[in-house]
């Protein structure tokens, strides 16, 4: 099995202005299609320091796979360092030309410039790679049988380029082995007492399987990997181990799938075929934006009323003023009229109704920073919770749709078993 | 001037399983405080791998910051590691158990386990660095003149650590040089016709302050940064050169902050005192949720309606029947009663309606997956455009959220000139 490096270049990593979000997804990518990250290292757009990494990721790993700096602007000098590393001259490919001149004419509907043209400029030692998503192309080289592949750093055009042109460049080239993963998520239970409760099954497990805890949002996320080449034995192995860990975790299983909360709702509606609307204060659109970002939402999900302001709260989901006066927006009652008021409004099966205090200002000594009510239901029933999040304002957000999100799952759990 | 390296561990960063926001929190962090990044670099949970990074990290840098693998689990091998690594053995420490106990009892409401307990052991060679927000203590070590500091992975811990132990340790042992940024938005330029545009600019700029252009989402961000030891002189140099950038890029720019445009869009409507809301249908509540991540977003954001089945855009913003059998949900005529429908419902200045097909599914030859109108406005003027985005459900979304941002901060600046 061939080990892969990621050598991600810019100086915006190294100051923190961008996230990088490239080489998780090159990593999920190779992961699929059988091969292995060995190391993921980020640069600046420094010449010692690009170099420096070519020659350390050389002597570990077989393939180096390199995004970022070949923009057409003076501080993208990933091209001519690469030209000089492998000691070629730049020249200009006609194919990338044509993309260029192509891109310019029918999709930005601009001039070519001269700085544009230059895109179509590579190093005459390398392997060209049609970049069908941008102006600048990807480039393989090869040295003492190492490959090294450069791809732009924007992510759209890095995506195309590793479907296209790369996984199936390095299947051809090596015989992949076979990397396997089940995941599942747990919730309300913490890492420690989790290892607890599967010590045994952990202990007996067999060497080639390996299991991870991946914590986040209060939730547990545990994986069992295997690699290897007998992809039978694998997934088999696998999967009886698989069914072992969810027996051993049914109390706090939400999913058995490597996906997230708002998807295990999805299904769970799909199943029952019931639909859901959402009311939200302090997540302000949040919820609806997970369940909206998952394609084909409209099985499920009919809309949201974001009430952020009391005005709205009243006009739109019927809160009454005196209940807002007298409990305030963050309460049992006003939360309970947001509900009433959602379901009303939107005949769905289900609702969420959210209020709370985000921070970092707006609480007191009696609803402090982190107060959250959140009530779901039916038109019959509903159940509402206090909670009380010590984070900041984006993971206190975050804490309070995973929590909403879970309570209906709970509810309409609770409701089919009934029906 | 120092060098740091950052160190992430867990295979989790390998597969691609999670998104590596760890380190550019710490860069930025470490930015604030004078401090440059040299290198990140993530390895999985495997020994020899972690071992070889930290011999190759403190041979280029004086600071090798690590987190992950300090977890209370078998797959968390960071700590026995380090251990051997700086030739020590693990004892137990009081403080730590103090804030074990501290954390079980008062937080987390559960009893300690035997494995929590064990999180309160460290090697004997190292100084402990107390974690106020989990289990887990940081941990400070010295080899050959070069400081390791482990940290926990978890974002919280890991930030809580930083700025009360990290940063202010680094600041006493090192002088910490300044690093300053300046930092503007663009939008409605790519980055070769603005590289053309400011050609002379960046030639003649001084050799200390450097340039880098970020694209992202069609928008180009501009970044001056200067190094150095003289906080006048380049807070001055800075200022200078950054104010002939401003004027040379005017006609796009969005901000001269390093903020995203949600936040252009809060303060001119702060400045107008004006409000704000939105019908959203194929973002689901991203445009709400982008506003409402801000803190004080109240003072300019009322709420929305997020309208994502017919039967909501017609019973809570009063779409015709007629105009969705006739020109579809993504229409002009649609997105226009959409917005009409809003403002009456909300009685906000302004208002952002949004209707489109974000894929994979939902496309036609005539409105194939992308198309999406947008319109902004307030009562008495509308102003109506459709664009077509080419790129996958997420891209999609983020690029109809920032160009009906972009648009609706285009109509209040020309709302704000006719006042």
């Amino acid at each position: 099995m061939i080990d892969i490096s990621i050598v991600t270049i810019g100086d915006e990593l190294l100051i923190g202005q961008v996230i990088d979000t490239n080489s998780a997804w090159m990593a999920q990518a190779l992961n699929k299609a059988g091969f292995a990250v060995k190391r993921r290292v980020a640069v600046g757009d420094s010449w010692d320091d690009i170099w420096k990494v070519l020659d350390e990721e050389r002597a570990c790993s077989s393939v180096i796979l390199i995004t970022g700096g070949l923009g057409p602007t003076a501080d993208d000098i990933t091209k001519p360092l690469l030209c000089e590393y492998f000691g070629g001259k730049l020249v200009q490919d006609i194919a990338a030309l044509k993309n260029v001149e192509y891109l310019f004419a029918q999709i930005f509907n601009r001039p070519v410039t001269e700085r544009n043209v230059r895109q179509a400029d590579v190093p005459d030692v390398c392997t060209v790679l049609q970049n069908k998503g941008g102006t600048a192309p990807g480039m393989q080289f090869e040295k003492d049988g190492k490959i090294f592949i450069s791809l732009p750093g924007v992510p759209h055009e890095m995506q195309g380029l590793m479907q296209d042109e790369v996984i199936p460049l390095l299947q051809k080239r090596f015989s992949p082995g076979i990397i396997a993963h089940r995941t599942l998520l747990t919730f309300g239970i913490g890492e420690s007492m989790l290892a607890d409760l599967i010590e045994d099954f952990e202990n007996a497990l067999p060497k080639d399987i390996k299991l991870a805890y991946l914590p986040n949002h209060g939730m547990v996320r545990l994986r069992l990997t295997a690699r290897g080449t007998d992809e039978a034995y694998i997934q088999q192995s696998l999967d009886e181990n698989f069914t072992q860990l969810k027996t051993a975790v049914e109390a706090f299983l939400v999913t058995d799938k490597d996906e997230p909360m708002e998807a295990a709702v999805r299904s769970l509606l799909i199943a029952q075929q019931k639909t859901l609307s959402t009311a939200e204060s302090c997540t302000g659109g949040y919820i609806a934006h997970l369940l909206t970002a998952m394609p084909g939402a409209s099985a499920i999900f009919e809309g949201s009323i974001v009430s952020y302001s009391n005005q709205m709260k009243q006009n739109l989901l019927g809160v009454k003023a005196e209940t807002l006066e007298k409990e305030g927006a963050v309460s049992e009652a006003s939360v309970n009229e947001m509900l009433q008021g959602l379901l009303r409004a939107t005949n769905t099966n289900y609702g969420i109704a959210v209020s709370g205090i985000m921070g970092p200002d707006g609480g007191n000594a009696e609803k402090p920073v982190g107060t959250v009510w959140i009530a779901v239901g039916d038109k019959t029933n509903q159940v509402r919770k206090r909670f009380h999040f010590r984070f900041n304002r984006q993971r206190n957000i975050e804490l309070t749709a995973v929590n909403a999100l879970n309570m209906l799952r709970q509810f309409a759990l609770d409701a089919g078993k009934k029906n």
